[in-house]
């Protein structure tokens, strides 16, 4: 892609109300843009991370049996009065009427939608298990937007309902989420740490959450030293020091941001809306649920916020917008052919930013720091003898190397 | 994919509001289900289709020097009075509060939240051209929601801004989405007509929409039958029989459905909003935007709409959700590993369906013809001889054919 054409609004400076470091760079880098508080706008380079993320979930969910659909946002009042919860959720969730004075919400999450769309279907132990997932955006009226993309209120969501015979097929659910969302974070290049949790608006009977350890975490964590405890301390009650439950360890505290949390609901929703299947014995029974949530915006600001420094990003390599940033320092009519040749041999392989731009070199590296793609192919005055600056910046290394040797070293 | 694992629950009735042959078969191939009125949720078959359609628009667009990004559904009340819009939209517009009684929509349309990210970016000329677009879920309260996604409040739309420092670039960009869009059509499968029309609540200097030609239309065409003079009835005025203006032709009458309308907005926006950009001569001038939308789930709608009967739904096949239904008349201990390996030897070059469930084979195949793919191998009592019952769907033709000859059948 021609940096040219792309819309890449790099800032000089942070916004006012970016506190964290993360928000400061996706700011600056031309990631985001704030359009109302909590609110933003994905701009072409940050959309392509969150591409990259959603393809990373598709294929982590869909080798484990999982189907995609697309629920919607707008959900009517009379599916959660069924739940029970249109009277229990707070100020959070966003109401509005139609023209014609019906009550919706804006979905902050899709219990009540998911159950009514399969309850017809999975009348028979046969139907079961049913695993369905969407990648949609969701709406929740924070009392205090802030941190960017960290606590928003229009945020982007991938969210799995299981649907099983058995307590027992749900802990096998369970089990292999747990998996899958480790891996998946993985690939994006963050750890995370698994940590029980209460159910909270949600539901249900146990939950855990998956946490990447920063200190712009919203969490607080605590955890042993010795065993592989780990609880959210609202939920737990230790502090830091106490002795471990169950093994000779002690408790550390520490702070996380949120980025995936997993809950088994049992039968909360399909008792109160009548998703009832008739098992192996002819026995009816409410249908044993699971849900399982993961952040996609916020797990985007969450790899920021882990692979940057205060004025430039490095992108991991399976998120990363573009895999190349190819500047030249000086695009002329003698030299274009040659620029343009390189920038579309390298885009059969890769994914490639050419700085076409009219701008000062200087200008061109700063803005290429702050965008921060794992490689770099600067031509300079060398060019014309068919070498280029190569930096891998993963190990911050550069040197002068052949054209033709370029394909050895971007390695993916 | 194997569809015991797929959530594709086919209906032996259409729901009773189904008015039209698309609705009717759309809700019974499992294509989409109903959450609320002209509110829908689309099933894994449905989305595979969406899908598709969106990778054929991102093709189209991007190779043609658009760049993707996504706004918000939320926007601020603010946006709207700035281009005074917020006093002039009718009761299609959804309001809501937030929690600090702060008033916001649901965009139907994004004039003014892609005017309000681009104006501080775009203050020279040398930032022209800029063509941004979006796939997103957009909400219209219609008065009378109906025939399934032709008329739905939340539907998902594709949206294209472009801005450029002269009429004649305006122009220019105007024409080559003309042709991007026939050929978007064209590769999904619809034929369209483009029909001038006026710029209703978008406003702006000129409009043109792209017209699938049904009897289940919504909109009234006038056309004439000598030149390629279209244009919408309540636009042109014209009846049935009128001469034609500028040609010795006389006008006919058809019914269309509205897949896509693309206006020159001009500078309605760029001067009500303050988007202006310093010129070569350097002066102070808005910017002049054009905008181009294309109703995903409408085209999706249209396809099934002109690809089937009443009773069987047959694909285009750059948009089916998948190319091979894979049919065994039964799956026994004996013929599984078969089976499998010729299922999986296929998903190595097609998107393959196994309907591996334990049904009759009456009911595999009157739900195949519902979900229509274009190309069905059946599985029967010569399987075991390496022969399959083959059916290209768009010829209609079914032979026994060798396993070792199928990739020679399958055109993509």
């Amino acid at each position: 892609m021609k940096q040219s054409q792309l819309f890449v609004p790099t800032l000089k400076e942070a916004p006012k109300d970016a506190e964290v470091k993360s928000h400061k760079l996706m700011a600056r880098a031309g990631l985001i843009k704030q359009t109302a508080a909590g609110i933003y706008t994905y701009l072409p380079l940050g959309l392509r991370v969150i591409k990259n993320i959603e393809a990373i979930i598709r294929e982590e969910h869909d080798q484990r049996g999982c189907s995609e659909l697309l629920m919607p946002a707008l959900q009517p009042r009379d599916l959660w009065e069924e739940s029970g919860r249109w009277g229990q959720y707070g100020p959070e969730l966003m109401r509005l009427k139609d023209r014609k004075e019906r009550d919706f919400c804006l979905g902050p999450t899709h219990e009540e939608v998911i159950t009514a769309v399969v309850r017809d279907y999975i009348q028979s132990y046969k139907k079961l298990p049913l695993a369905l997932y969407q990648i949609q955006t969701k709406f929740r009226d924070e009392m205090r937007p802030r941190f960017g993309l960290m606590r928003g209120r229009e945020f982007i969501m991938k969210d799995l309902y299981t649907f099983s015979e058995s307590r027992a097929d749900l802990d096998a659910w369970y089990q292999t989420m747990k998996i899958a969302y480790t891996t998946i974070f993985n690939r994006c290049g963050l750890e995370t740490k698994i940590v029980s949790s209460d159910t909270g608006q949600i539901g249900g009977d146990a939950a855990d959450e998956f946490m990447v350890m920063s200190e712009v975490g919203e969490d607080t964590i605590t955890y042993c030293d010795q065993c592989d405890y780990a609880a959210n301390q609202e939920f737990s009650g230790l502090s830091e020091g106490d002795p471990c439950p169950n093994c000779e360890g002690t408790i550390q505290v520490a702070k996380g941001i949120e980025v995936g949390n997993i809950f088994k609901l049992g039968t909360k929703y399909s008792e109160s809306m009548n998703a009832y299947f008739t098992d192996r014995s002819g026995h009816r029974q409410p249908v044993i649920m699971g849900c399982y949530g993961l952040g996609i915006s916020r797990t985007l600001m969450a790899a920021v916020e882990q692979h940057s420094t205060d004025d430039s990003l490095l992108w991991p390599k399976a998120i990363t917008p573009f895999h190349v940033h190819v500047i030249p320092v000086k695009m002329t009519p003698e030299n274009e052919d040659a620029i343009l040749s390189l920038y579309n041999n390298l885009s059969r392989t890769y994914t490639v930013l050419l700085d076409d731009r009219d701008e000062r070199v200087g200008v061109k590296f700063k803005d290429a720091d702050l965008i921060g793609l794992p490689y770099r192919v600067v031509l300079g005055k060398d060019f014309k003898d068919g070498l280029v600056e190569f930096t891998d910046r993963h190990t911050a290394e550069t040197r002068l190397v052949a054209v033709t040797d370029l394909p050895d070293l971007l390695l993916l």
